[in-house]
């Protein structure tokens, strides 16, 4: 059971972030694909949400450094 | 007992993925102080290295997408 769980975030200002974000995140449990954009500060992960709360995946960019809105 | 490990990164391409690697490596055990640079493509850790390997930290650096030399 999958969702698609969406983010704003700021503080992404290349591709380097990007794929920062993407493979932070992707090496979740649960975690089953990730988009990032800088440009348009979205970041979309499809997850299984018994697996991987929107808080967990939160906290995870936030300790990157990345804001998320 | 801490030392100064040096790296060669690539990928870094902005401040944000500075500060992504400087959060990501500074929340590791053992490590006192992190420098990044993407404009001298260089990552500097302070740690004691009784606690935190050279291996840990790169494996810690490339698991965000970037690319130590």
């Amino acid at each position: 059971m999958s969702d698609t769980i969406q983010f704003t975030v700021t503080g992404m200002t290349c591709g380097g972030c990007e794929n920062a974000v993407k493979m932070a995140l992707g090496r979740m449990a649960g975690v089953e694909a990730v988009a990032a954009s800088h440009a348009s500060n979205r970041v979309e992960v499809k997850a299984d949400t018994t697996r991987v709360t929107r808080a967990i995946l939160q906290e995870r960019i936030e300790a990157l450094g990345y804001t998320v809105r």
